[in-house]
């Protein structure tokens, strides 16, 4: 992947307030692939100590974007239309990361599925997510 | 509803320390239904200047989460297996509410759904969720 | 709803062979949305006798794109992106009813949700999707 | 895998009426694995000529299914709770193959995902999937 589209796809991901806010740091860019990674602190955590379902699915969703922004040019960017997220295991972390890869991008639609693992491999959540391809706005 | 069934939900409601950081209000309690409010500020928000598709989720997974708290007992709770959000409309704000409500309640597994609205009272987002309900750690 | 659109509809609807071999019948059809029944035969069913899912589904599917077909022009057609089913019940009918309606219908993308009813007025499943409008082949 | 689990899968997955009615097959089962295949007939397809969106859905929840089977005992067996598919591209076939796996295991939630696949194996749907051990009824 070419380096400008890296660094455009790294550039968007940290102009999300809310994912500064949160911690999340992405590791890696590939065509079609994105990973990420968020260490819980407290106020990440719902009631019983676990994170709460909010947090990981900003977490899988905005790693799933990011695989969709390799999949656009410069003049265009992906917006989630809806996702859906299984959360096979409470999630105690601290340590997350987050693999988002498109299962297939379409002029209009794109398709990505993300997984979420805590830090002994073993997933904790899956989503799959359709974004719509929108002009961008800047 | 008992005002002491009331209690329990608003006290589990705000227990949640990401909800509390979000600032997400629990407007209403009634048996199978909850609302609430989210006043948008800027952290909240995506590269776009919209709420970002996470803090709706939370919105909407956490007040369907109260709407299932209030068909277990005090020695029960629940954890969200899986929730689907699609988001109708780019979200602005500043005033988000959302309304849940409980679909089906069994034994071992309560089906919820909620909408988010924005202040003119357009559906923004809809999500349905399944909740299982396991034992309660106090 | 001008008759045109209704009878359009109406010719949408049955011109899917899977529906007419299921038996799937349009009952009503209105501005965003459309009801439709179904009679469950013994080979409708899996193995413990319930409505199969699939079938369900499919029910619920094909209603929700005939509520799409009511928001766009003859030359556009619907098709399914993607939709999430929960089965609040098993079902065992056998006459199912139901009710789909369009939650948002934009220039790209129509988002619809259907309820499936047992005759006793009870809910059984629930259905969100998401259509993408294409260009109609005739 | 034990030859009895293996028979026993198969023979669960035969039992239902709808899956022998639409023709799809069992290829092979493994543990927390099922594969299967389905060759569309004309009576399968929407009004475009494509696989109605309600038979790959089923071809794949049937198949999830069985991936859940394998990880239940003799007494008991799963039902779906929900699934959400999203259909990546029009599916034409005629020959499909669908691979299930199961993400998580729980004792009373089953976590599955299934794609279908078209012959020159490119996956034109992706499934997710929840289902709920029960008691079998036998």
């Amino acid at each position: 992947m070419p380096d400008a589209l890296t660094r455009d796809v790294r550039e968007r991901f940290y102009q999300a307030p809310f994912v500064r806010d949160l911690g999340i740091e992405l590791l890696e860019v590939a065509p079609g692939r994105a990973r990420s990674a968020l260490t819980l602190t407290d106020r990440l955590r719902q009631q019983d100590g676990y994170a709460h379902a909010g947090v990981v699915a900003t977490l899988a969703d905005h790693t799933g974007g990011a695989s969709g922004w390799t999949c656009v040019g410069p003049d265009a960017t992906v917006l989630s239309a809806e996702f859906k997220i299984q959360l096979l295991r409470p999630v105690m972390g601290p340590r997350l990361t987050c693999e988002a890869q498109v299962l297939k991008a379409g002029r209009t639609l794109i398709f990505s599925e993300a997984t979420v693992f805590e830090e002994d491999g073993k997933p904790v959540a899956k989503l799959t997510m359709t974004m719509a391809v929108v002009a961008r706005n800047r």
